[in-house]
C-alpha cells in the first residue's frame, strides 16, 4: 500500500488512506447551470463523489457560479490552455480544478495559478497526458507514452505548484494505452507521495472503455496504488459511476451489499438462469434506488446442483435450479424446492425477510 | 514473464509461449449434438480458440462423439463426479478434459484418470474452485479462498497425474473474489511451471463480471501469469468470447485491428459522438463478419478540438467534433471539414478506402 499525503477537494478527502472516491465528469453545456445540476444530481445519486465540469469560456464561469453553490457534490473545473480561466473558476466557486500542464502556456502561468489556488484553499489536478505531452519531455522518451517522461512532466509541474505555495495537488498520468499507463502511475509513485488519480484516457466506448478501465485501475488498485478513479467511456456519466464504483468493488477496496454471484450456466442448466438473474439484479437496485437496504453480504443464483449449494455454501440466499424446478438455500442449508414458475417469487419473498427496518 | 511448459489440447499450444487461447463453455444441451455444434461454430466465429462442453451423462458422451468430430475448435469435456465420464469422453474424442479434484472421489480416481488420458494424450486441466475445495485443505487455510490451501491442492492433483505419466496438464485456481483469485494463481505460479488457465468463478452478470474478470485476469497477464483465459458470465458464451479478446487486447497481448480511441464527451462536446462512435463500431464489425481488412491501426472519435486531432495525433485515422461540423484527419494532419450531417458518411468513405485488397 503506498502511503501519500491527504488533501481535499471540497470535503471530500483524497488519500492518506481515505476511501477512495469516485469521479465522472459532466456533459451537459457547461453554460446550462440548471441542466448540469441535473446531472450532478443523477450521478449523485449513482454514488458519485466529485464531479468535474469544462469551464471554456466566461460563460460557463458564470454557470460555474451557480453550480457551486448548489451542488450535492464538490466540483472540479476542468480548464485548458487559458489560465485566466482557472483562476475565474477559483472564484466563482470551483472547489478543485485540473489544468493539463502540456497546454496551459507554460511555467508562469502554471505559477500563476497555483498561487490562486493557495489563495482559495483549492485542490489543483496536474493531469498529464501522454497525447498532449510536451514536446521537451517526449524528447527524453521514445514516445509519449514513456512512463519516466510522464512522471518527469507531473514532478516537474508539481514542483512548480510548491514552489508558489500550493498544497493541495493530485495528479494524473493517463494514456490510451493500459500499459503505459500502468507504468507511468507506477513510475510516479516511486518517486512521490501525492495522491494519484488513476484514469485511461480517450478509453473509448463501453464495450472496449470498461475493460480497459477495469484492468489498468484494478491492476494499481490491488498494489496499492490510486486515491481517486475516474473511467472514462464514451457513454452516459451515471454508467462511468457504475463502472468506478463496481472496480472498486472487484479490487475489495467497497463492499458491494449484496454481491450478487452467479454461475456462467453450461449445458447442465435446465433453468432460465439469465432471467432470474436479471429480475434479482433488478430487484436489488430497485431497493437500492429507494434507499432500502438488506442485511444480506451474498447472494448466489446457480445453474444447477455443481455449483450450489455446495460452491456457494458461503452465500448467506441462493437458489440452485434442476430440471423445471429449483431450490432455495442459506448458508448452504436447503430451505425448500419449488418449481420453476414460483421460484423467483419465492427467491424475491425469501430477500425481502432480509429488508433492515428503517 | 512466467516461463511455463508447452501442452497442447488438440491443434492448440497453452503455455510455453504460445499465443493465450481464449475459452468459453457451451450452453446448449450436451445431448443435443447439432445444437452444441451450432454454437460451437458461433463462438469459433467470434475468435474463441478452445470449447468446454460439459459430459453429465452417458448420453453426452454419445453427443460428444460426433460433436469432437465434427468441431472447428478443440474441445474440452467438463467433468464433475465420475470419473467413468472422464474415461469415456476421451474415448469419444475429446481433445481435453476438465476435472476438479475436489468431487472426483479422491486419488485413485484421479490417478485412473490420469492414465487413460496418457494413454489417449489428451490435455487435462485441474480445476481447483474455492468453493468446492477439499476439507482436508481448507482445513489448511483460514477459509476456501485461501491462496495457499487452493495452490496446495492443485499440487497434490498435478503430483498424482505427474505419478502415473500424465504430462499434458493445466491448472486453474478460482474464486468468486478477485484478490483470492489472484493471489492464488500467483502461489501457485511461485511453485510450479504448469500452465495456468486464468478466470473467476461466478463472476456473475455482464455488468459485474466482466469487471471482475478484466481486473483479475488483466492483473496476473500483465505480470507474465496466464496462459489460457475464460471470462465466465451469466450471459451467452459469445459475450464471454468478445470479452476476453478485449482484456488480452488492453494488456497489449492482442492487437485490437483497428483499435478504436474515443473520448469520453463532456461540457465542450457540439456534437452526437456516441451516436458517431457506435456507427464507426457497427461499421468494423460489419467488415470483420464478412472477412474484410483495414489497414489501419488506430481509429480516433474525438468530441472537440481539445482531445483531437492533437491528442490523437498518433491515430491513423480521426475525426473531430466542433459547433454543428467536424474534421477529419489522418496522423494529426487535418484533411477536411464536414458539416455534421455530412461528417459520419465522409469519415466512413475514408475509413474504407483503408480496406486491404482480398
Amino acid at each position: 500500500m503506498r502511503t501519500t499525503r491527504q488533501i481535499f477537494v471540497g470535503r471530500v478527502a483524497v488519500g492518506g488512506g481515505a476511501p477512495v472516491p469516485v469521479q465522472t465528469m459532466t456533459t451537459t453545456d457547461p453554460r446550462d447551470a440548471a441542466a448540469t445540476l441535473a446531472q450532478i444530481r443523477e450521478v449523485a445519486a449513482a454514488g458519485c463523489d466529485l464531479v468535474r465540469v469544462t469551464v471554456p469560456d466566461d460563460a460557463a464561469v458564470d454557470a460555474l457560479r451557480q453550480i457551486a453553490a448548489a451542488s450535492p457534490l464538490p466540483v472540479i473545473a476542468d480548464i485548458h490552455f487559458d489560465p485566466r480561466l482557472a483562476i475565474a473558476a477559483m472564484a466563482a466557486g470551483a472547489h478543485g480544478i485540473r489544468v493539463n500542464p502540456g497546454n496551459l502556456g507554460g511555467e508562469a502561468a502554471l505559477a500563476e495559478v497555483g498561487r490562486a489556488a493557495a489563495d482559495h484553499n483549492v485542490a489543483v489536478r496536474v493531469g498529464v497526458n501522454g497525447g498532449s505531452l510536451e514536446a521537451r519531455f517526449r524528447a527524453q522518451g521514445a514516445k509519449g507514452d514513456d512512463a519516466g517522461a510522464l512522471a518527469a512532466s507531473a514532478l516537474e509541474a508539481c514542483a512548480v505548484l510548491d514552489s508558489v505555495g500550493c498544497r493541495q495537488v493530485k495528479v494524473s498520468l493517463k494514456s490510451s494505452s493500459v500499459p503505459a499507463t500502468v507504468e507511468a502511475c507506477r513510475a510516479f509513485a516511486r518517486q512521490s507521495d501525492y495522491p494519484l488519480h488513476l484514469g485511461v484516457t480517450e478509453a473509448g466506448p463501453p464495450s472496449v472503455g470498461i475493460i480497459k478501465s477495469a484492468v489498468a485501475l484494478g491492476c494499481l488498485l490491488l498494489e496499492g496504488i490510486g486515491d481517486t478513479i475516474r473511467v472514462s467511456l464514451t457513454a452516459p456519466p451515471v454508467d462511468e459511476i457504475r463502472a468506478g464504483i463496481r472496480i472498486l468493488e472487484a479490487c475489495g477496496l467497497r463492499k458491494a451489499r449484496p454481491e450478487i454471484i452467479s454461475c456462467p450456466t453450461c449445458g447442465r442448466t435446465q433453468i432460465d438462469l439469465f432471467g432470474l438473474v436479471a429480475a434479482v439484479e433488478a430487484e436489488l437496485e430497485c431497493l437500492r434506488l429507494t434507499g432500502q437496504q438488506l442485511d444480506l453480504d451474498k447472494v448466489a443464483i446457480m445453474g444447477c446442483v455443481v455449483n450450489g449449494p455446495g460452491e456457494a455454501r458461503d452465500a448467506d440466499l441462493g437458489l440452485a435450479g434442476g430440471p423445471g424446478k429449483g431450490v432455495i438455500f442459506q448458508h448452504g442449508e436447503i430451505i425448500g424446492s419449488w418449481p420453476e414458475a414460483e421460484l423467483l417469487p419465492a427467491f424475491l419473498d425469501q430477500l425481502r425477510r432480509h429488508l433492515r427496518p428503517r
